[in-house]
């Protein structure tokens, strides 16, 4: 029993006593290949969320280590991602100034308060809370989220500022009023690094499989874009002397080391104000790390504990924040890439870890001239892949409640903001579910032929008694819709005064709460007082067995609860297989 | 199709056509009793709202005219009723000083406000929207808010100051502290009256049933209670001068004559501080009034039209505003009343405005010695019977969640009040519905005997299949449950390690949403990865349609949809009824 306990808080214990030399091989592959995509992308993010770029170096180190032994997740590759970095940039920049050691000070809050309350939530396993997000919901956050994203680099792109804003709309028009102000190296060094990455990523795994590169060398080869682009720019801006007169931004100075650790300073008014931010950020963080964990420890049978992911990913921004870091989670396409080169245990993070704490001591000098506009094209391209009109259409085609959330949550993410625009899509998806639910399909049945077979007389040729009404109802009773099922039936009984018998098909009803009881016993007797008997058949096990402890027959008086709907007709209606009351 | 039209929406022409002496007598003694409760409630109840009596007399006129004309309810009693008084007493009281002429104000254009939000949702067909109150909720806010109540006329009942609190420990604390200000004759009056009433209540109609007495005269007679008490108490303060040196507080002067049609002075601010209470009232009163005249209709086999209502309540709130009045709505017991003196058409209602107006225009100097201590006898005794442990009790051995959202809402309103208590007690009952089909039951199931039904493992003696797992989920699937689900199966999976296929029975699935979709796909992608196949079985024709329409077939690969789990089990165990793929 401990040792189980010990082995769910602790996966390594699961993975390390077996581990072998070809598990190593494995892993450092996988490791490299990381780390080579890991170094310039942990810049660019720390860019894209306001801060200095060795920010995303430092938490690119400690939370690699601790989620790799305390994550549930063989193949996770934990670090910075697109979109939380965009949640910080946007809920730091409304507390501090760009640039200022306050913003720094608010972002290691922000990864500290994330770390503490996906902790919280781990050891409380609220995992499920996530699950309230519907996938609609976070296409359309997503996709919204990219293109924000990708406009936020502009500046750095076309190499003038523009004020940061979350409606692209401003972004655009300022830069198509103060386009005078462009600088053409800048614009040359980012339309070159696009163009090579988009090449790259295209084609260049189809040239060197062509080429018969051996996996070995072409697997790295192949994620190597975003470093050539970063070497060959920061090369050119070095030998012709770019970021003098003709003033390409450059990442300068980065500190040579490892970040000092170190308890962040805590300010308990500043953590009241960013806790909201630090919880959305921790959900959609765990939303992305979660969704991508578990797809890949399906495809070799494991399981993922969201539970003890929740723990590794708390302690992992916990790491961050001590580490000068900021926050982290499990990146979608960095997974893909550590899981597909081939990582079989946590111990590829330790090694891309130990990789990017080299690159930290030895090469930041080497950075120096490292334009801000390469990093920009490497977000775009990044991000580019994140928007999503497919989900829209193929929700459109199947189911408009669906598609509407989807395109409620982008138009609000556009309008309103990250945060305030996913807690409006996730309320619209919940009202659309609670309003169809709220409104059951309802059908009368009727007899087919001489079977025993009950169809919606409105879809079949089927058989019905003038004394009795048959009506099957296809969704839990609950407060929210028992209103509805009363004044459904009640029409039908005013509109039927024939009547003498209602018969209730209940095979989907799956629970029935309070309200819906309550709702059952009033129109039992309120169709009593106008001469019709009200009869259930087909009533689950487990419904009947709550409708029991409250002694529901009695309610229903004549009224009868059926095994089948074939007997309850037979026995209404005096058929030959009527039974005795 | 026009005079239908006119006829859904001024249902007077319904019943105007037919109508007979022999109705009018009914009517007229319903108005009758209806009025003989009203005069004594309504003023009560405008000192509960903190409004000089008269305007509780006001809002007993024209808005029963306008709710006779338009509602559809045949025997509801609109007028002023306690829970919406509560109300408007804590909104109007955080804007204004009680007894002041803005407080006034408030309190009209609250009834304004009110009225017109009552007629949009009515005309935009927004009836529904009152059904997302569970019934625990509604009884857990009516239990505290009559607490609320019984404990605000404390003041009255003792003749000393209390000040205002929804905190009824507050009120309390401060009554017990303050013992030593007790006015003991407005004690003892208040200990008369609530004697009186709750006597009259209990026995006065069993006597005057064993007396004999006509129903003509013991009807109204039984209902007389608080009038007797009105008179009893107003003459002794008259003729032994109680109001002097005693201290018995009055009601004083009352304007005499019917209220001015005046349109309300508009304030946009105002307005736009008091819209969240004003929507609250709306829809806490629509649900009394909407509740009670259904219970009411479907005595009758008749019809009640919920967006009708909220227009006739509307009208009626927009009445009292111009006439002086305050927020009103369908009230519980005088609707029962007048439906069991023999109400059948609104004209009973419109008889009580004619009477309630009489008593305006000639009875107010009568009023003056009326001692406020009695007024609020009424009160607590009108009130004491909406407190209710019975149905707490109840959903405690039904469910669970209904109790939890039950005591929830109760300890909400008794802490935060009665505007915040109810929203927190609806969103608990959402969220705990939520949760529940986040967590959908589901059961491994075997074939019975020789039979072709299956059952769950668990519960009954069935044969499986060593290759083959039969997995019935009880309950729709979208985006809550859909992780859930995910989890389950590939846990189920991972357990058994031996199995080719999963059946998934969908018997009981009335609907998937394009995230439930999604996981299906991906699943099937998962389990096919994983050399299981994935299929399914008794899905339903509604959700076969839409399933249809994305080709969701194509994504099982090898998988097939069986009609029936008997079906799937012999196909794919090589059973004698294998069907070629």
């Amino acid at each position: 029993m401990s040792t189980n306990f010990l082995k769910s808080y602790l996966p390594i214990l699961n993975w390390l006593p077996g581990y072998n030399r070809q598990s190593f091989t494995a892993d450092g592959m996988a490791g490299l290949i990381v780390a080579i995509m890991l170094v310039p992308q942990g810049m660019a993010y720390a860019l894209l969320a306001g801060l200095p770029p060795e920010v995303g170096l430092y938490a690119s180190i400690l939370p690699l280590v601790l989620y790799g032994l305390l994550g549930s997740s063989r193949a996770l590759a934990v670090g910075p991602v697109a979109i939380v970095s965009l949640m910080v940039a946007s809920t730091v920049g409304a507390f501090a100034e760009n640039g200022s050691a306050d913003y720094l000070t608010a972002a290691i809050m922000l990864a500290a308060l994330s770390g503490v309350f996906l902790l919280a939530m781990g050891l409380m396993r609220l995992g499920f809370l996530v699950n309230f997000l519907s996938h609609p919901v976070i296409s359309g956050f997503t996709s919204a989220a990219a293109l924000v994203i990708g406009f936020s680099q502009l500046k750095h792109l076309l190499g003038f500022n523009i004020p940061r804003s979350h409606l692209i709309t401003e972004t655009i028009a300022h830069a198509v009023t103060h386009i005078s102000q462009l600088n053409p190296v800048t614009f040359a060094i980012a339309a070159f690094s696009l163009g090579l990455l988009l090449f790259w990523k295209s084609k260049v795994p189809g040239l060197l499989k062509a080429a018969k590169v051996p996996d070995g060398i072409a697997n790295p080869l192949s994620k190597a874009g975003p470093l050539v682009a970063v070497v060959l720019t920061t090369v050119s801006v070095w030998a012709f002397g770019l970021n003098g007169t003709a003033g390409v931004a450059i990442v300068g100075d980065i500190p040579a080391g490892l970040p000092p650790l170190s308890v962040p300073a805590f300010d308990i008014e500043l953590a009241r104000e960013l806790l909201p931010a630090a919880i959305l950020i921790s959900l959609v963080g765990f939303l992305e790390s979660v969704s991508v964990a578990k797809s890949l420890a399906a495809k070799r049978r494991q399981k993922i504990d969201a539970n003890q992911e929740l723990v590794a990913l708390g302690a992992a921004n916990i790491g961050a924040a001590l580490t000068s870091g900021y926050a982290v989670t499990g990146g979608f396409s960095r997974s893909m890439v550590n899981f597909t080169a081939g990582a079989v245990t946590p111990l590829a993070s330790i090694i891309t870890a130990g990789l990017i704490a080299l690159t930290v001591v030895l090469f930041t000098p080497l950075l120096y001239f490292l334009p801000k506009a390469t990093l920009a094209a490497i977000i775009v391209v990044a991000v580019a892949s994140l928007i999503d009109f497919k989900t829209a259409k193929e929700s459109w085609a199947y189911n408009r409640a669906d598609a509407l959330s989807l395109v409620a949550t982008f138009v609000a993410v556009l309008t309103l903001g990250v945060e305030l625009g996913i807690v409006v899509g996730a309320a619209i998806s919940i009202a659309l579910y609670l309003w169809r639910t709220s409104r059951p399909h309802m059908a009368v049945v009727g007899r087919v032929g001489e079977t025993e077979h009950f169809r919606n007389v409105l879809r079949h040729e089927v058989q019905t008694h003038p004394k009795l009404l048959t009506v099957r109802v296809d969704e839990s009773l609950y407060f929210a819709n028992t209103a509805y099922l009363e004044d459904q039936l009640l029409a039908h009984v005013a509109d039927h005064p024939e009547i003498d018998h209602l018969v209730l098909i209940m095979n989907a009803v799956n629970f029935i709460d309070a309200s819906a009881l309550e709702t059952l016993e009033t129109l039992a007797q309120q169709l009593h007082d106008s001469g019709v008997t009200l009869h259930m058949a087909e009533v689950k096990g487990p419904v009947m067995d709550r409708l029991d402890r409250v002694d529901f027959a009695h309610h229903l008086g004549q009224g009868r609860i059926f095994l089948s709907t074939h007997e309850a007709v037979q026995s209404l209606t005096g058929g030959p297989r009527s039974l005795a009351a």
